[in-house]
């Protein structure tokens, strides 16, 4: 090996440790252990028997296609089935408003290559998705965190910080937001609320990313409106992915903005992998034509929505006073608070020793606060599980708020 | 929209151009022109029954795990496969040497986002590939170009370069070769100049990269040792891709590095796109475990060779005098070279309108060399197309001799 490996990195590589989220995850490996800790989506919400015929028939009829390389802005039966739904909830949109991605995380990462130089300020929410957070990290962003009320980011502070900004001549690159179903908070904004952020992005001039992965798995209420189609003034870029309603493993996200900020995503993404792959573009396309998206993606909420119910019960019922937690009307997670002075990463260790997992919200939080925090997922387990595993975190809550007395 | 966006966009954003050899490929998309343009694989080469099958096994017997996130790192089956094949051409690597990609281009991004800051230089071939020569170049990379002879780089001039460079304290980042049938100029580097060039990054302490897309596309001859085998010291990176082995549409390659190296490439993907698709991970695994990679690329090989034959011959019945090629022993192209005095992006024009593409030779030289020179692809058209181009290639090229005669 060359001596001087470590000073050939680039600034971004040398900045580059291995996450310590990741290297905690790795003890939650151990069998038997109950594990609230990952974002996936169970794995009884997948439709193999559909993506079965759905395979034949894209090789039968359109094999040599699927196949080959496509276009970078990806395939247009699947663009159009995606403008399709986003036009029924009041999307103004067409094809040069939308780019197939990598899956959501291909998004924030040309995200952070199309507007990220090394010092740019970025605002996100306290506290935000740790895949955004990175992403934006890599490019050297300095992120500026605006503390959650109940309905999610907090306007008033986010006006201080913009108007602070603006007195010394700058404005952040653009504000990152998860409006439904917050990972981690469980969070969705209200009306109001999503007004009163465009406003202010529309009064300073900034632009808004609208990340929306779990819009649609919502058990109750109303639908908010989206951002994008609030906005109106195309200051709006939207990310949204497959990989909570459909299938992970296809890996296959979207990027809606106008069509200046569209091109420039185009031109990236042809350097960062020339196209996402075709074969299950074209399985997702014709699986959205024939209608078994919208079936499919019933079937995952009501799944989820009891899952959502079992676990909230068991809260109610094992978790020691003191603790408190959000009550999401979907998605895939729920927040946890602490007594503040019980640090929730020496709690994960006594967690893993009793074979429960949770993923410690510090991580979440780009200004080192939250360390009363976890996140616990509810999609992937399965009841049983759901059940087991609160008691058991209760009981590691419970013994640490004993000890700690 | 906000009023300075343009000033909103990274430093590398706002020099991203239009790339001119994309709006030129959009004339070629008329009916009835033959295009030697593209780097497309024969469709007949995708093996489409043999897959049916195996969508329908891996579904039947590995949905749930094909359908859900995978690891960073790739398929472990994949990986197993492909260490197996790259063992048997005598490289010492184990599953810590390679990691999947989202096809060999996001290889070439990460390496990109891994060694390159703005302005760091980067040594390639004079011709270089145009998707290595425009990921390093979206990072800022300053492009040192190294001419050929009929061996490849010359070691000669790579030499001077160097230790022009070291005389003024700095060395590049790596050097970028595609050792075999190189695209665009369809040479391969005979063992004594691999050597030469390694020991050069030896002595200079250099990292080469080996990108190796055609390698096992070899119509006739010897197979040279791979680049990474001859290093022996962990200073190669190799990239590999199935784009045209197997199937682009797939969009799977893979990086062979050592460990260090490779821990960078992971947290970079990681943020990247988190994994490359499971399911056509899991497909691509079980096509090799079968055997059906080998079988297919025999086939593969058959029926480029039979085209390679073919187009050489009508080479050289129908091109005037004064015009030259190279006849590669593997891979998609050859390469043309007219008279100094005529351009070939005039040529282009005149060919789209007599319904016959090419890629104009200029856009492979990080110099804005090369103004006289062709790439030519004859894996993509059919025997008849191969003929009928090549003819109608032929005439352009002889009345635009005619014309400055």
């Amino acid at each position: 090996m060359i001596p001087d490996l470590e000073g050939t990195f680039s600034t971004v590589a040398r900045n580059m440790k291995k996450s310590e989220i990741r290297e905690l995850l790795k003890l939650t490996q151990k069998p038997g252990l109950i594990s609230f800790a990952g974002g996936l989506p169970s794995p009884d919400s997948f439709p193999i028997e559909e993506l079965k015929e759905i395979c034949y028939e894209i090789l039968e009829n359109d094999g040599a296609a699927a196949l080959q390389y496509s276009t970078t802005e990806g395939d247009t039966l699947l663009r159009e089935q995606l403008i399709k739904r986003y036009r029924s909830y009041g999307l103004d949109i067409g094809l040069e408003n939308l780019v197939i991605t990598t899956a959501s995380q291909q998004g924030l990462d040309l995200l952070g290559k199309i507007f990220i130089d090394p010092g740019d300020p970025i605002i996100c929410g306290l506290p935000s998705y740790l895949g955004g957070i990175s992403a934006f990290a890599s490019y050297g962003a300095r992120m500026i965190g605006i503390p959650f009320d109940e309905h999610g980011m907090r306007s008033d502070e986010l006006r201080q910080v913009l108007s602070e900004m603006k007195s010394e001549g700058k404005k952040p690159k653009f504000i990152y937001i998860i409006p439904d179903f917050q990972n981690p908070a469980g969070i969705t904004m209200p009306e109001f609320r999503r007004k009163e952020i465009i406003s202010l992005a529309h009064e300073f001039d900034v632009l808004i990313i609208e990340d929306s992965p779990y819009r649609e798995i919502r058990f109750e209420g109303e639908h908010q409106p989206m951002i994008y189609g609030l906005d109106g003034k195309g200051q709006v870029i939207t990310l949204g992915t497959f990989s909570k309603t459909f299938v992970p493993g296809f890996r296959i996200g979207w990027v809606i903005a106008h069509p200046d900020i569209i091109d420039k995503f185009v031109m990236a993404k042809q350097s960062a992998d020339l196209c996402t792959p075709t074969f299950v573009q074209k399985i997702a396309a014709r699986y959205l034509e024939k209608g078994l998206f919208e079936k499919n993606l019933k079937k995952i909420i009501a799944s989820y929505r009891e899952k959502r119910d079992l676990m909230l019960e068991s809260f109610r019922k094992y978790m020691p006073e003191g603790v408190s937690w959000t009550e999401p009307e979907g998605g895939l997670f729920l927040f946890l608070t602490l007594p503040p002075h019980l640090d929730a990463q020496k709690l994960f260790l006594k967690a893993v020793e009793k074979n429960v997992a949770f993923v410690i919200g510090s991580v979440f939080h780009c200004n080192e606060t939250g360390k009363n925090t976890m996140r616990i997922n509810f999609s992937y387990v399965s009841k049983e599980q759901n059940v087991e595993g609160v008691k058991r975190l209760a009981g590691v809550i419970r013994e640490a708020l004993e000890e700690s007395a």
